[in-house]
């Protein structure tokens, strides 16, 4: 059992009164093991985190990890174009390219200080997405995509309700709990227009059974609703609850056009929205409603969904514009740092951790999933005293990703001094490209 | 006269004809004297573009150096109530003070690759910004603010008409056409209802005279336009027009709440738009029509603000909000990447030389103000190949700020591998946070 102390960091701690102080925190395997003053204990590793803020590592509540190749790819494209290249570019995977597109993700992400993903796979080869995950270090839920109403799509990308349902239940039983835990299954049902009811349904018994997750978009374009109507007899979150796909195990990306009666179903499940603010706006699907869910005690994360519908994974550009863009809204008192800061970070791992809260606090006991943020340089200067002017507000409005120093994932060190321990960072780079190059030579020959 | 030759670059040339391609580029004195393939020629200093990125450096056309200081002392605060804040807050600095708060800024523009700016100072003290530009190398257009209809304000922040235009034209008789012409005199009326009549139509003829600029902030908030109405009998840039303060070397901050007469007033006297999107949505002013205006061929430029409405001196993420804002309203075809990328540069060049083009795209006998970027890291991978996957999308949507590697302006390196040249930025950094605190204890102590 390896043990870290880390000494002297400003601590924000996320948990329930938001404390943040000066303090020492001691990590043992992989928890949480004391906070306090002036701990010496002797430790394998010790960190020097003066003059640093020291505080619960991001989650991504909502990428696709096979995407991340494609990054600008499909820019200035709406919804419905955009969906056609990018699947078509996803029917073009071999374990190889998908490997070196996960890796790339993880790679930048933790860079980026996201210490947690949930991912939505594409349908075949998702085996690689999870040896990904695993050799990276990160927490994640992750699933192979699911659609078994898809006519239109590559046949690449076509698939029946049995296979769809059999190949997932083959990758949770190699995967859900490996890695000390670190990696959970997530059932991943595209959208709701793309799937049965009856796999619906199934997965979701297979996932309270298996203590698993449904990860899936609902909301996201302003059409879909009158064709949830017309197919379904319901809008998105009040069909999901009449089929029983609502719960602290569902995750639903995006969700922004909802109406009362559906933010209602999400307050009263604990069903969780995975708000995507780039995402929404690049595509031009909307803003969602996120103060109001706030304010009903939704538990709403944050993610920055696919690259080429983003184009970064960057956790503090997804602060900055889910902080704006309500502000727009609303007013400049909407949204302040505090609550996004809150998305990012704790609403996040209540996502991933499916309700549950042994992670995204700095607290005794919890998992040690955490970042050390330096200070900021020129782009957060002057240098605030944190315990007059709040560093919280600078995290959110002025940091960006290169101030994440160090990460700590489940215990252990996957970043120090921004250099990732899990990966050669030079090599996944240009694999990516390789990868990248080998794809659109396919395609350019067809 | 030194002379610089950048080989292999990628040239994204910002010229009419919007070319992209290899080329070397030679640079003499501070033009750009030649562009391309194989120039081999013997020179000062030779800098090796291979696989880079070779474009017009950006230009931040609506700051507020005197404010860098106070990022973050205003956040989650509507307009009004941010206005008071940092007014008593400017009321404070010294020469000194409000020297290390415009290298900061300087410094963190540069880093971003700004060649130029846009600066409207405070009421003191304005030799000090004049000397840090002068000292940083950057290319600029800089006046004390001008406000004479101020009674609600801090002592320190009142003056006279007489004592405003005195001063004004003392700084620039000292100032305008400095280092080569490289500074230039700028009236800065702060605002149309803190401004007299009489000041703004004396300093727009003053402007005219010396071929300096008037810049101005015009349709922030919305409850402006009905006290304009009230008070002068006209919405703003109808105002404007009335007394004649429109025209080439007139720029005007954020235009948000204009009406189609006020759109037409802009688009017949070329008077220039400076758009800050991060800001408005920041302090809950508005969404500036900016689609609309480009279509009606106003020069819209990109600014970021001063940082107590932003937080960040950085045109990656003005350029990001201001391509992503837009299509949130008009569909994602709205505000395609070039369009972003001409008004952070080749607009931003057009505002600040005051309708002049001598500078703003690659193109012979135009100033050398240039950057190189690199290959923007994980956040822009994989790493494409430039003649086929459009880089000025990956620019605008991926790249961040720490790309840029290398900066030239007005033919001199400023910049080089991301080291300033110009300034220590480590004792930029630690002047700014003395100075900020020296600021903080004197309120405290009041």
């Amino acid at each position: 059992m390896t043990s870290i102390l880390i000494k002297n960091g400003f601590l924000i701690t996320m948990d329930a009164e938001d404390q943040r102080y000066y303090a020492d925190l001691l990590i043992e395997g992989n928890n949480i093991k004391q906070i306090g003053k002036d701990i010496s204990i002797r430790t394998d590793k010790v960190i020097d985190a003066s003059g640093r803020l020291v505080l619960p590592g991001f989650v991504q509540s909502h990428i696709h990890l096979c995407q991340s190749l494609f990054r600008g790819q499909a820019d200035d494209q709406n919804l419905l174009n955009w969906l056609v290249t990018i699947t078509t570019l996803e029917s073009h995977h071999t374990p190889e390219t998908l490997y070196a597109s996960a890796r790339l993700g993880l790679a930048e992400m933790i860079k980026s200080g996201a210490t947690g993903v949930i991912d939505m796979g594409t349908l075949h080869h998702q085996d690689s997405v999870f040896q990904a995950i695993e050799e990276s270090g990160i927490r994640a839920q992750a699933g192979k995509a699911m659609m078994d109403l898809t006519e239109n799509l590559p046949p690449a990308l076509q698939e029946t309700t049995e296979t769809s349902v059999r190949e997932s239940l083959d990758l949770l039983h190699r995967w859900h709990g490996k890695a000390n835990g670190r990696i959970r299954y997530g059932f991943a049902p595209r959208w709701q227009l793309w799937n049965t009811e009856g796999l619906l349904k199934e997965i979701k018994q297979e996932a309270d059974r298996q203590g698993a997750g449904v990860h899936g978009h609902a909301g996201e374009i302003y059409d879909e609703v009158p064709q949830m109507l017309q197919e379904r007899g319901h809008r998105n979150l009040k069909y999901l609850e009449h089929i029983g796909v609502i719960g602290p195990n569902v995750q639903m990306a995006h969700c922004i056009w909802l109406d009362d009666s559906e933010l209602r179903v999400l307050a009263e499940t604990g069903t969780h929205v995975l708000h995507c603010p780039c995402c929404n706006l690049k595509l031009g699907s909307g803003i969602a409603q996120v103060p109001e869910m706030l304010a009903r005690g939704i538990n709403v994360a944050l993610g920055s969904d696919g690259t080429p519908s983003n184009n970064n994974f960057d956790m503090f550009i997804e602060m900055r514009f889910a902080s704006l863009i309500h502000k727009y809204r609303l007013g400049a008192l909407a949204m302040p740092a505090a609550s996004v800061l809150r998305m990012a970070t704790s609403n996040g791992a209540k996502a991933l951790d499916l309700g549950g809260s042994g992670f995204g606090s700095l607290e005794i006991g919890k998992k040690a999933d955490l970042i050390i943020l330096d200070d900021g340089g020129l782009h957060a200067a002057p240098l605030p005293d944190f315990e007059r002017d709040d560093p919280v507000k600078r995290i959110v409005s002025a940091y960006q990703s290169d101030s994440v120093r160090t990460s700590i994932i489940d215990g252990q060190l996957v970043m120090e001094n921004r250099k990732l321990l899990t990966m050669d960072e030079d090599v996944v780079f240009s694999e990516a490209s390789k990868a990248w190059n080998a794809i659109a030579n396919k395609i350019a020959a067809r």
